[in-house]
């Protein structure tokens, strides 16, 4: 259920430095977190950059390394992209969607459909050459359970953990922010069967929260987002049984778009 | 282009009242505001709930005073809904994408893909029957200039004004804020060609700037509205050429999704 929402803050953790492999993000946060003066309240949500967890957990790929199969160059040939590149991203995906001169849209093997399979050449190491490039966490839901637990056990506070990333849309021109791993709170708010203000039942009676929130984190990360990463949301009260971020991924059996 | 967004805000205006037909909303912002001892700033931006720029505008239907057509007829027999509401919809929608029992998903006139053109029967007005439906505004990025510019000669500050929705979505399960008329702001932000941090090109490039801040105005807003329907948005820093929320939607020929 959700409660009343009359007043949410979005702050920007300040001086978070750039994220290597093996990074302990808890600690990133209490440090910025102790740097603003600022304390953790219970209700509290984190929300990261998905760029900067997969590069604390080490999820780069050195395509000088990568080996193309006979699929990933036939879709080089379509699509223009660098074969490796196309490898890497099949291995991370279960089916091609779209193929196209200069896109590749696939169902990632954690069920989001997506260009690329979210694997990002840009902005990945500096003085990088192209040839490093950032895979999505293996399990975005568990990266932001365990952030949750090292916020808890640092500040002895039940925060929401939020991963977040951008993605481009159907039918909508321009990326938003969507969830890719959620963790402490409802990431899917069902308010099925609440009465509105007259008594009827609710029109929009499942709500994809945690989207939401981070769609509002991105507009504080702004998107050359490596300087600010990581997001407070402070305000949003929910109730209701947390759910993950697989949970907002609509079931293709279910997807009336489609 | 984007600036810096280190801090946002967003407060739900308190008291206002149930909105009907003629009601000026520019005058009820205004009082709102006054209430609660705050002044715009430059900049700031208010996002309005669709439905009640629709029932200040009078966009009510009573579905006692419509025939349905041998289509609305069929469909609802294809989806058990009722044939009266369903001409409303085909009224409002140049064509049908779906049809199925209990769901008809359209292409709104104004090229939204969305359930029922987002006409809605559900808390419409208090003692209502079912009978009496409300329509998406008119021109809804001409509803948001107008109230941009009472806004503007009530106090000499220059806001955006974003009207939004809540739209399900392929391929993710529950709503989310979305804008449908935009006035004062980029509704779409265009990135492109701007470096990241190490001097490659971004990959997000174009930012759907006001369906982020509608995203996010929903989450004060929450969905029982009719309470907390004006969100004051502040801190979103931006620059770069207005655009209205039509240029948020994507032509389906450049559609790869699709």
């Amino acid at each position: 259920m959700a409660g009343k929402f009359e007043r949410v803050e979005l702050r920007a953790l300040r001086g978070i430095p750039a994220v290597c492999p093996g990074d302990d993000l808890g600690e990133l946060t209490a440090a910025a977190l102790k740097r603003m003066r600022m304390v953790l309240r219970c209700g509290d949500i984190l929300v990261y950059a998905q760029k900067i967890v997969s590069k604390a957990e080490g999820r780069l790929v050195d395509l000088r390394t990568v080996t193309p199969g006979r699929r990933a160059a036939e879709l080089a040939q379509e699509t223009g992209k660098d074969a490796r590149l196309i490898e890497v991203i099949l291995a991370e995906s279960s089916r091609v969607v779209r193929a196209a001169p200069g896109l590749l849209i696939v169902e990632h093997r954690l069920g989001f459909v997506m260009a690329n399979a979210g694997v990002d050449q840009s902005n990945v190491v500096t003085g990088n050459d192209g040839s490093q490039v950032l895979l999505l966490p293996v399990d975005p839901d568990a990266s932001a359970a365990r952030l949750g637990e090292q916020l808890r056990r640092r500040s002895a506070i039940n925060v929401g953990v939020i991963i977040n990333d951008s993605f481009g849309r159907p039918w909508r021109l321009g990326s938003a922010g969507v969830a890719i791993g959620c963790a402490g709170l409802p990431a899917v708010l069902d308010l099925r069967g609440q009465p509105d203000l007259v008594g009827r039942t609710l029109r929009a009676t499942v709500v994809g929260l945690a989207d939401e929130i981070a769609a509002a984190a991105s507009l504080v990360m702004g998107q050359a987002a490596e300087g600010q990463p990581i997001v407070l949301v402070r305000g949003v009260v929910v109730q209701g049984r947390c759910s993950p971020a697989r949970a907002l991924i609509r079931p293709a059996a279910e997807d009336l778009f489609r």
